[in-house]
């Protein structure tokens, strides 16, 4: 069940990128034990991608060290890298049917409960490029922690 | 491969939500930038489901200020949502073959270990209105905080 | 779409296990409301396992009682139950065709941020015994709590 895009499918991705001013960065390669994706069948799973910002870990807590608006930012910046993944995973954005999950997690004081907020920094961003295929079933919750003080962390499940 | 349940299977999900006592709650409708549940093949993803007791967040944190009791009763309470959702995505809950996984977080305490207990308050309805299509496979563990500081949050994957 | 391993494939699995001294434990049988794996279609799904050491659970906390080097001991163990449940669910570990994704918990004080190297314990006992199968999409992050008081939690999707 391969999904052929037809040419005029074919424009909007790219071209939305482009009226965004987003231009994605080279794909994380594997790195070491895991991978960034692995398709099976017509699904693709992404690896939690970690916000950066100028190439570094986008370090803080919400809550404690960093605004919501921020938050949404950083989440927002998983999503371009998300895409960059997804790009090298299937080589062209317009073959992506539909984004199935995201998994959201917001590195978070015990007594921040507004994860729903950041989140929506990505998962807005898809909806702008990805139109009718976006919505997209997600959790978001906070999270004790994340791999190098990252504040935000994402997952994903396309269906190609 | 289209499962078509016969009109003796269709029977006890319905009846068994009536002996319960179990009405099902108009299923949450999408909530701007994601959606309650994508289908994707066989499979439907559930988005994160938080508790809610009288139609708002039922706001707490095991360990700290509710009682595994209760934990175990907001995850019921997702449990129902869920099913909601589910008769939203399907049409009928007849039509679902099999509950596949559950995530189900609880809004924990640093020293509340008993995740698990409180998850059983989503897993056992399961099993008491699906039978033998609802073993599924379970994670369940403590996170930092949830949207709205709800107390147990629970997202799933069926297969139709 | 069954999968049918040849001989020559068949060997390494079973072999790499006994030259890394490692024989599968029983698989936990389903415990109450869940069950250790479902399977549907080409995929298994399996439960969040905790960490065990001598049979009960492993407990501690990173960055409060446990070295990373003990957490990744602890990651590697997991491991070593979740394939003795895929075991339990495909009948012969040559079946797996890959290890599709990772969710790797952590039990955090708020100020660890090596999850990524607690979770290669498990990533990389996958590569020695899966070779070319193993690389999968993985997200690790820090969790308030783990049922029982575990230091690590995993689940995992693997394609058959």
């Amino acid at each position: 069940m391969l999904f052929v895009p037809d040419e005029e499918m074919q424009v909007p991705i790219y071209d939305k990128l482009k009226s965004l001013n987003i231009s994605l960065p080279q794909a994380t390669p594997a790195a070491g034990a895991y991978t960034p994706f692995v398709r099976t069948g017509n699904l693709v799973f992404l690896a939690g991608h970690i916000a950066k910002k100028n190439g570094k870990p986008w370090i803080g807590q919400l809550g404690i060290n960093l605004s919501v608006d921020e938050g949404k930012e950083a989440a927002r910046a998983v999503a371009i890298d998300l895409m960059a993944t997804l790009q090298s995973a299937v080589g062209d954005l317009n073959q992506i049917k539909r984004i199935v999950k995201l998994m959201v997690l917001v590195n978070s004081a015990p007594t921040f409960t507004e994860q729903h907020l950041v989140a929506n920094g990505a998962s807005e961003l898809f909806g702008e490029v990805f139109g009718p295929n976006a919505p997209h079933a997600r959790s978001a919750f906070g999270v004790a922690q994340i791999p190098l003080g990252a504040c935000v962390e994402i997952d994903l499940i396309a269906e190609v």
